[in-house]
């Protein structure tokens, strides 16, 4: 979804999955590359201006994944940039690092984590992590909790997490074009009626979301039942996640 | 250190390290186990009443030996701990989850992390994946970020981050006579002059260290030189882990 | 005001007053009722899918008749929601349990009450018996603590505490739309340039008014003097409520 | 209890009970008073100095005496004191207030209140109304917060609220003593281990428990089993009150 | 720049300079005066109904022009205000009041001060002297922290600090409009893109800044450099004057 | 009353005033000095280790000695120690730069300044001049918020603000013990029972107060009337000298 939205930011963009990806077009380089893998990993950042770290899983999964792409693959990424030239770093991390909490609490970057899973946790070891390497060797990384990126919000919780791709790709703009940006917590949610979280602390960045998923609201209403009190994707910001168990395999 | 004040805690101790111990004595049971090793882990954990989780990698190391006892160590434990009916564990965390605040700030439990270290973000880690056991399954940990247990302060930073074993003693016994703890977090120091660290949310617990550093100070006066001011064990409350490099191998 | 805004809300409004009201139109269903009386205050709400409890006295008065409306009603109120299902309550509570703050401060709906009167009183206690009902039964309400709901502002203190008809049935929707609300606070108040409130609490619920008093400033500039920097209208949050007396008959 | 304490703090002590009292011993008055009969109470109050007002109702019971004597009360008390001179009033209020916050959390005097039942929200209105009065008139009150005040702790609960009868005399002497007190809360408690209550906002009235509730953990840990994880005992600060019913007579 | 923007607030405007100035037109008196000496100050004071108090030295110079015209200055106008009827005074404070803070820290008005320079300093002494006025005597002072006034941004930097004249103009109407405005802080930015400062505290004035530098970037982004990462462009809210040295003449 | 307490701080102590003083003694050099005659306070200042800055005015006074001896002469020492090697500086803050503050209010460091005079407001300008050289130079120096530093309280205010001599020289070792201290500002003040200020943002100093003012209670009772509740020593925190006038010669 990203993929088309992004070419105009740089004359090469490299696009990296571990799985087969559509072939380059203009202006793309295409890697296969497994996060676990460190000397992909070194391969994949060498040259790179900046880096969007979307990679990893994002769903929850069994630990060993996890664990390879989010844990081992995140340190693969820090060590690969430390060693070439510390580009700025996005770090694709999610509102299922406070996914605990409840729909009815207003939350700012400085409220302690609740994750929701192990996925959630493995995005709270990444935050450490980006802060670690901001603090020891200056390395630059915007945080940015995601809240649900789809072209639209498919259930009733996302009317209040929708991120709009567009307004997504209004930030990575900001994220990059700044002189200098430590390393910031950003709620990646655009400006929806429904609001559980404070973006006034990245207001420095200059990004400010366009989107609402009020437009979407009559949909949502039309093609889903409001969950009941009692559904988790009613009481908590993680929605149906804080309901996953833990997967053994 | 810890082995003879346990004793009277329980009719057995069941002490373990990856590394040989000495043979067990009267009321204790000796395994030797690898953290990341799962079976293993599970028949540690059976039928144990509480945890006491000290185990894992305590300094800065490389990448792979951290991921393994503090990564996948922790997920082994609290896993075992889920099978075996969620006996409350206390998890040594330590200060080098916020080890590059300076020395003249004052810490809350609920100030964001700053880990110093490979070893401080596997902390963070670890306090992540405590959270979200409590949220999921109710599972009861007291965090407990350790300053420096040691049978006295060795340096002149030591002087605000010690913590004594009979206060850390003192803890334990709190943290596994409670009715219900949740999942705090602790400062685990003592009633030293110096304090860096707020403990009034843990106040619930009925624990007050009574040791203070204050008697070693001619001592470490006599052995040591102040640092010069830049130094990191004057600058930040991680001290020298601050300053350490990231461990390749 | 609000009895031809709301018809769109439901099949049948059960409309209420102490005193005589205009007969039942279309989708409405006329009932007396005295608030100090339990049996008929269940029967009022009896049946009923939601309530909107504007009832009682809105003004400073003697405590006999604001206990017994405002005390003693309120707790037939939620007496006869616990029995008949706990239908969702929207609580009209008021600037008046914080009326002694003064119009620089900014507050937040955490910030200790302030009440300016016994009627300011009666609301706080009001506050308290929702919050009750929702700890220990579950009972959800909105307490919105409404500032001036008139046609227009109709001095210069309202142009501050102005909250259009409109903004607040947009806000009734929002309370009654969502799948869950527990027991928040909302400050009852449109988009005014002037603002004393701080709403981001509440913004969960999916509410932004819409309507600013600026459009009637220069009416109320024509009609009114400003209030001298002395007066009670210029001082406090809670306006000539503060001036009052206690009313002894 | 209190009554032999307070005899050295004033020439002469009225004391007043709804029930029989002992007779008058020297430096005694004792005047027999229901507080919801207005006449009698500013019998009661008329020529006083100060008002230590521990009466009213002090368990959960149904609403009409609850009504009566806390309500209005309270509010007799207030109108009393406002027509004979605005004496210093120390009013007994209660954890009750706040007794749905669960028992690993710290509490500062502003924190929003949770009452656990309709005598704690009697409680939250008593507060209110002191507020107001204060803010109206100037009339003074140390709002006092009771933990457990007994000769000794009775449960496990009450290691953390006991509040020692010689504390609470201190407390009274600080609270007459000073030139000014405003209208602080001041939590009820002695110098316990187990703390949940943060009362340096109080501590401008020079007042500093001495008592612990630590010499009595062994006689209750002998006497009483420790409750279990999820009763309200160990859940809620409120303790057993929030597991009571509404009592309907 | 204001001088013309002004002229609608009052039947006469008094505008004063230590330098020459353009002759009085319509609805104008001009009047040079030094701020440092004490009588001129009066005499300009006297029978003004506000004071808009832009006078002295408004960049980094040495101490004693600094002295004279911001210290001394400030202390004189106060003392004429308090000698000539109290008139409200809008006393322009600077951001290097706060200078010293990061880009990326979004400070509110109790923020401690960290001023960048000697003019800073004197700009936190004339903000404490206006709060000792209006603590004393009931003097009213808006203290406006302004970011960058000038008919456009000049630099990157002031892409999130600048304050348009018309926003400024608004600002100052709505200073002398209210009723009562006590002693806010008001930062004095427009709506631009880029925040580093939260004027809630200020909503109480009614003014909202219109004007956002957001149509300015192109041009700013054309004439000059984006600066680097660790110039004081880029790093300090105060900008390059926190790389000025004191300067000694 | 310092003099002899400090001696056994260093070899040599040298001691300045603008007035006569005793002739030196062992170990003591003695400086007549105008702090606002920069040449001679370079004099004063240099080869020193360490600056302990008790001078300058004490008292509300005009504003032309309090310029020359507390804004000037700041000015000067500062100047003076960045051009000597930034000997490490105590400066005599005062509880007047917080003065309006009520006696029952809490403080912590970072609450926004309140002075109460000339004097309070010479002493905010103090603070920023020495904020701004820890900024700018790295500049170190302990603020210290001196309460009232007498050999015993002379009245009742007193019991809350006494700053014993012992704690103030304990004090003085603390802060050039440490390795490292920024700029951090230290309520001076013994361990009072009434407490109106938090000193814990300083316990990074190893500095615990020791003395009370309690032993003094009844000797302060016996000689002084309680003030009344409306008594500048009453109501706010900087007593007496919020009543005083501007002093104009």
């Amino acid at each position: 979804m990203m993929r088309s939205r992004l070419s105009h930011m740089a004359d090469t963009i490299r696009l990296s999955d571990v799985s087969d990806m559509e072939p380059a077009g203009d202006g793309e380089e295409v890697v296969q590359c497994d996060l676990a893998d460190e000397a992909a990993v070194h391969d994949l950042v060498k040259d790179c201006d900046g880096i969007v770290h979307f990679g990893g899983v994002s769903v929850e999964q069994p630990f060993d994944p996890i664990c390879a792409a989010n844990i081992r693959g995140v340190y693969n990424i820090y060590e690969a940039a430390r060693a070439h030239g510390m580009p700025r770093i996005l770090f694709a991390s999610s509102n299922h690092t406070i996914g605990y909490y409840t729909q009815d609490q207003h939350l700012g970057v400085d409220d302690p984590m609740k994750p929701d899973g192990l996925y959630g946790v493995s995005k709270c070891f990444g935050e450490a992590m980006a802060s670690m390497y901001h603090s020891k060797f200056g390395q630059e990384t915007a945080i940015v909790r995601i809240g649900s990126c789809f072209p639209e919000p498919k259930n009733h919780r996302m009317l209040a997490t929708w991120f709009s791709p567009d307004d997504f790709v209004a930030l990575i703009e900001c994220v990059f074009r700044a002189s200098r940006i430590g390393c910031p917590i950003v709620w990646g949610v655009s400006d929806n009626e429904e609001q559980w979280w404070d973006n006034s602390a990245a207001r420095f960045l200059g990004w400010r979301p366009k989107d609402s998923s009020a437009r979407f609201r009559d949909k949502v209403d039309a093609e889903h039942k409001r969950p009941p009190a009692d559904d988790p994707n009613a009481v908590y910001q993680g929605g149906a996640f804080t309901a996953e168990p833990i997967h053994r395999d």
